[in-house]
C-alpha cells in the first residue's frame, strides 16, 4: 500500500522559515512518502492524507477529498480556526520540548528584567547614575500565568525554583505543584488582585479575545512591591487592547509591559509601542522553534497514526485551542 | 553567666544599609545580649565575645582581648583578609538561602540576556527594526561557572533546568549533578574551551586576583554559537582586569560583557564601561541580601557556639574564603 502524502502549505513563512525550507526537513524526514510543497507542484489532490500548515489561504484544505489529519506549524491554532470550510478531520498542534523551553527562556528572562528594575538600572548606566535602589527577594513577588496548559506549568515550574510565587490562571481547573490555580470567570478577580507580574500565554479563542484589557489591568496588585503591576504578553496579539496597554501605561496603573504579540504583525512604524520608555518589545520571537524539532514531530505523529495508533495534541474544536 | 556582647563595625555601611540600621536588627535578634555600635558607645572591650564587621579599619578588631568570632556581614572576605593584624579567632562569613537566591536571579538573567540577544534587541526596539535573528535553543549553549561553591551550585542548577548546558571550574574537585566540573590550573583550559558564557564567582585571593584576562578570554570557544563569547562576572572587580575586558570587547574576543563589580567602586565617571554599548552594567548589587536575614543567621550561630555547638560557613585563613 502507498503511504499518503503530505502536502505543504504555508503562507508567508513561519518566523524564519521559507516554504522552501520546510520542505526540505519534511523530504528529509518522511523519506519513503511523497512531499508536496503548495502551490507549486502538479499532483493530484486524492493522493494528500495530511497537511502540514501555516496560515494557509480559507478554502485552500478543502481542496483534499482524502485528507485525514492537518498539523499546524505551531501553538496557536487561531488563525487556522478562522476558516470556516475547514474539514472536519482531527487538527494537531505542535507541542514539542523545543517549543516549551524557549517560550520558558522568553518568560524567566522578561519576569527577571522587571523584578530586576532593568529598566531603571540601564537608565542609569546611560546617565552615568551609580544609584542601587532596594530590591525585593523573589519571594516577595508574585507572578501570575494567564493559560495554564504546557507552556504556563512549564514556565511556572522554572520560576518557583528562581523563588517566585506563582499562581495561575486557566479557563478549566488545574492542578500544578507549588502553583496556586485559579479557573473559570468567577475565579479571575482573585487571581489578578494577588499578581505582581501577569504573564499571558493564553491561545487566541472568541473567549479570549482583548481578555488584556483596562478592567483586568486596575485588579493587579494596586500594593505591589514592584511600585505598579507589570504586564508581559507572549501569547497572541489579539488577546490584547493596546490602547488600554498604552493608557494604563501612562496613568500608572501598569508600571511597564514586555510584549512579544501585536494586533498587527510586523507592528507598524508608526506604533507608540516602539519608543515608549516602559515597553521592552520583541519582534515575535518569544518561541521560534527549531523546524528540525517540528518536522520530526509530525513525521512521528504520522506514522504511528497509519499504524493505526492515536494522535497527540488534537484541537479540541469546540474551545478552539 | 553574661552573655558576652556583639559589636558593630560596619564602614560606609554595607551596600544599601546604614550602620544604625544594622544596630537595630541586632537588637531585634539579640534581645538579651548588649550590642554595641562602634565608635559610638562606651564600653569595655573586654566585654566583646563577638564581632560582627563590614570592611573594619586595619588593627581595628585586634582591640578587643577576648573577641572569640568574627562575623563578615557579606559572603566575601578579601577585604577583612587584607588585615594583618586580624585576630586569630574562627572568621565567618554569610552563606544564607536569600543571598544565594538574589545571585541566582542575577546570574540566570544576564545569562538569559545575552543568550536571548537582548543587545540587539534593545537597539533594534530603539530603531524601529523587526528584524528577528535566528536564535539557538539553550541547549546549543554552554555556561561555564567559575567558583562552585554554595553560590554557583545554585545557579548550576537553575540554569541546567532552564536547558542550558553547564560546565564548572574551581580551585578543588566538585561533584555536582549534571555539571561536567574541571578544577585547578591543569584543567582551566579545557573548561574554558567549551564556555559560551562565561560566569565568575570566585573569591577574591592571591591566586585568583586578575584572573579574568585577556590570556582566559582568548581561550574560551571560538566557535560559539553566541558569535563570540560572553563574561559575567558577578564576583569580586579585583578578579578582572579591566582594561583587558575593553581591549576584548573592542577586537571582539569577547562579544559582550555583564558586570556588576569593578577595580573601584563606585564605578568612576570616566570609566569607559558606561557607555560601552556591549556592557550591561549594574552597581555591585547582584546580591543584596535582607539584614534581616544575615542578622538572624549570625545571632543563631552566636546562640549555639556559646552552647557549645558548631560554627558552620568558617573561612580557611590559608585559602582565603
Amino acid at each position: 500500500m502507498t503511504k499518503g502524502a503530505l502536502a505543504i502549505l504555508v503562507h508567508g513563512g513561519t518566523e524564519n522559515w521559507s516554504p522552501q525550507r520546510w520542505k526540505g526537513r519534511f523530504d528529509d524526514v518522511c523519506r519513503d512518502r511523497r512531499v508536496i510543497l503548495l502551490p507549486d507542484a502538479s499532483f493530484d489532490p486524492a493522493e494528500v492524507h495530511f497537511a502540514a500548515v501555516w496560515k494557509p489561504k480559507p478554502g485552500e484544505l478543502a481542496s483534499f477529498p482524502n485528507l485525514r489529519v492537518i498539523f499546524n506549524l505551531g501553538a496557536g491554532v487561531d488563525a487556522l480556526m478562522a476558516d470556516k470550510s475547514l474539514p472536519d478531520v482531527p487538527l494537531v498542534r505542535v507541542a514539542v520540548a523545543d517549543l516549551t523551553e524557549r517560550m520558558t527562556e522568553y518568560v524567566v528572562l522578561h519576569v527577571l528584567m522587571h523584578h530586576r528594575q532593568e529598566l531603571y538600572l540601564r537608565d542609569s548606566q546611560r546617565e552615568k547614575r551609580w544609584q542601587p535602589k532596594f530590591q525585593w527577594a523573589a519571594n516577595a513577588v508574585t507572578v501570575g500565568i494567564m493559560g495554564l496548559g504546557t507552556l504556563g506549568a512549564h514556565s511556572a515550574d522554572v520560576l518557583r525554583r528562581i523563588g517566585f510565587r506563582v499562581t495561575g490562571w486557566s479557563s478549566s481547573p488545574k492542578q500544578i505543584e507549588g502553583v496556586e490555580c485559579f479557573h473559570g470567570a468567577a475565579q479571575l478577580d482573585a487571581f489578578l488582585q494577588r499578581t505582581d507580574i501577569l504573564v499571558c500565554l493564553l491561545p487566541l479563542t472568541a473567549e479570549t479575545r482583548h481578555i488584556l484589557n483596562h478592567d483586568v489591568f486596575a485588579k493587579l496588585n494596586r500594593t505591589s512591591p514592584l511600585g505598579a503591576p507589570v504586564l508581559i504578553n507572549a501569547g497572541r496579539g489579539g488577546l490584547q487592547n493596546e490602547a488600554d496597554i498604552l493608557r494604563c501605561l501612562d496613568d500608572g496603573t501598569l508600571g511597564a509591559a514586555s510584549l512579544d504579540v501585536y494586533e498587527t504583525e510586523p507592528l507598524p512604524a508608526d506604533s507608540p509601542f516602539w519608543s515608549h520608555p516602559k515597553v521592552v518589545l520583541t519582534p515575535h520571537n518569544a518561541a521560534d522553534t527549531d523546524p528540525d524539532e517540528i518536522s520530526k514531530y509530525v513525521a512521528r505523529q504520522i506514522e504511528r497514526f497509519e499504524a493505526g495508533g492515536a494522535l497527540e495534541n488534537v484541537v479540541d474544536r469546540k474551545r478552539g485551542y
